[in-house]
């Protein structure tokens, strides 16, 4: 019997993605597994039920869908009542945000359910890199970032010669160089913009001379940290930073922010002081935006604010969701991927063994199996299997 | 005493330009010229009032701008109540849209109100370039209208290449590769997009094959007209191209229009039935959306609609007012070339026989000057006034 892989709509306000697009609906059949699709879950990502249709899968209700599947797919945790109906033995695969809702993972695993969620990814593993979920995710986003401040600036971001004379070109300030600033300060050079690159880890230099930027970096130190994250400052760090930056700041025009530390409150690189110093027209983009706070003061989550200077800044938590069709294409793949690397001979084998698996999956045989997860949830480590041997490809990534 | 040029706030809705900035005030100030500003007449385009009188402007109510300056400067028409209060020997310059108001125009030639309207200049005489308000204002309208496409289209527009897969790039076509189209595709083209564009002017090959774009042109007919601009077809050349371009239109993703021909409604480019064709999440943006309709069929001005087949079509007739600095800023020195050419040692000086002003003055010492606009009035010729030696350059240009 073939393994049937669903993808439900997303209820997350703001949400505009779909966990599988109809390509990769055709690539999970070739590979003899059988795909449901709730009606209209493509629908805002601009894929119809009649593409996904025209691709081999079956377009169902929502009830049948997550009865049926032996994986359900999805880009974010669909809530305690979609979750409440997984019975035992099933798979759930997405952002399940498992570390903020760890009673969510609990009840979860006494369901029997197994989850697979891509915060957990330990993704300086090398094979890991086609499942990563917040690379391709940011690049989109750091992609729209820089799309998004060219069509709310005001002035030109190219330099223009005209008849009439000359216009200066834009200069955009990149805070954060990982894949989402890369892909910013790609794009921002694209358009014709003046490009700076901001990072504390002196080794991302490289990265942002290589796409035309120039490189500033802090005289703070190092703050290269676990994983090829950013560490999270000292609160005297912090300041001086900030004092620094602002220097930065002010000689640009277009500021974008992407500073996360994993499972924290985002740092504020740019203060208040800052915004009320920048000229009319001004932009800030907070691509770490949320509940928890923001890397720009007066940041709002999904909103746009114009302040009394005539300065914008946009709450750009959801950028990968503005570009869903795109967006979720990527996801498909890094879904693909993952089913690829857990169906085996037409059955879900979860090697917990293995170095990828045994941090991507939350709860498995009603256990919690990730150990930062356990650590959450104050529970003692699982004895170590026998790892097998494994490649020790890694590399730095964030 | 110096010659006195007011900048007053725009009235019509969804106007966001000024006709003076503040570097303009600056120059103009330096050529023993004196600048009033209406209070808050750059707001919408992000120049404060402290900018202007940082740069030797004084900020003054409306009623003090309009009854003080010998030169109003106006981006569009400002309504028949400012233009009644326009006094003998005053000049107004700016978009007056005189073809079309020519009622306002006899008016105004009653009040003995000289009016300098851009809509009239003679864009193919070399001279006249610095002063070119529709080539400068349509440049940044194809600029903005790539930018807008992108920001709207749901996939991205360069091609991507990422650890889980590729994603292909936009495919946008620009109809009409005037100063707009070309502009439009030049930007499109930074942001990596497969861009042809379209024109019934097999001359403009040239310049669309030098911005990376394929050329595409019609089995119509030669389609070039008087003074640069596309002729108007025939009801059935019209037919036949409508017919071949949705074959074009069918192959991309991305759709922009530029086709206008001055004082006529839009020609029909884009029928329903392109539109019903079009793939879920394509994009059309009519630069020519009025209320005479535009070269979208469905288009409507200032509104973004969405049709049930999940297609955008962005009336876009206002582009350059949507990036009002930049916009403004060029306009600006479309009006400093104006007065320049007319402001000879602290006077205003209007040569009739002068070949740029002799088109471009809409009215004159209570008369109507501009023979198009003669001719709309059915008012005889003018005495031709013996020309002045004239260099012979002239230019294609549209």
């Amino acid at each position: 019997m073939s393994v049937v892989i669903a993808a439900i709509k997303e209820t997350m306000p703001h949400e505009h993605r779909v966990a599988i697009d109809p390509d990769v609906t055709k690539r999970l059949i070739k590979s003899n597994m059988e795909v449901l699709i709730e009606t209209g879950a493509g629908t805002e990502s601009y894929y119809s039920d009649e593409a996904y249709e025209a691709a081999g899968a079956k377009v169902v209700d929502r009830q049948t869908a997550i009865k049926q599947a032996n994986v359900v797919a999805v880009v974010q945790n669909p809530g305690s009542e979609t979750l409440s109906q997984l019975k035992s033995g099933q798979v759930i695969i997405g952002l399940l945000n498992p570390l903020v809702a760890s009673d969510q993972m609990q009840q979860l695993a006494k369901q029997n359910v197994s989850v697979l969620s891509f915060e957990l990814l330990p993704r300086t593993i090398s094979r890991a890199q086609t499942m990563d979920v917040l690379s391709s995710q940011s690049s989109v986003a750091g992609y729209k970032a820089a799309l998004m401040a060219s069509n709310i600036y005001p002035k030109y971001f190219p330099m223009m010669i005209t008849a009439a004379g000359t216009v200066k070109p834009a200069k955009v300030l990149v805070l954060g160089t990982g894949v989402a600033g890369l892909q910013a300060i790609g794009t921002a050079k694209r358009l014709g913009a003046v490009v700076s690159g901001y990072d504390v880890r002196p080794a991302s230099r490289g990265e942002v001379e290589s796409l035309g930027g120039t490189f500033l970096t802090s005289s703070v130190g190092n703050g290269a940290g676990a994983g090829g994250y950013a560490r999270e400052l000292t609160a005297e760090e912090q300041q001086a930073q900030q004092a620094e930056l602002a220097q930065f700041i002010a000689q640009n025009d277009i500021v974008i922010t992407t500073a996360q530390v994993p499972g924290h409150k985002p740092p504020l690189l740019v203060t208040q002081k800052s915004v009320q110093a920048a000229k009319p027209g001004a932009v800030f983009i907070d691509l770490a935006a949320s509940d928890l706070g923001g890397n720009v003061a007066g940041s709002k989550p999904f909103e746009t604010v114009t302040t009394d200077g005539q300065v914008m800044i946009v709450g750009a938590g959801d950028l990968a969701s503005r570009v869903p069709n795109s967006a979720s294409q990527l996801f498909a793949k890094n879904i693909q991927a993952v089913v690829n690397y857990i169906v085996k001979e037409d059955a879900i084998t979860l090697d917990l063994s293995d170095d990828v698996l045994k941090e991507l999956v939350a709860t498995h045989d009603g256990e919690i199996i990730n150990p930062r997860l356990r650590k959450t949830l104050n529970l003692e480590p699982l004895p170590e299997p026998t790892p097998k041997e494994e490649p020790s490809d890694t590399k730095e990534e964030n």
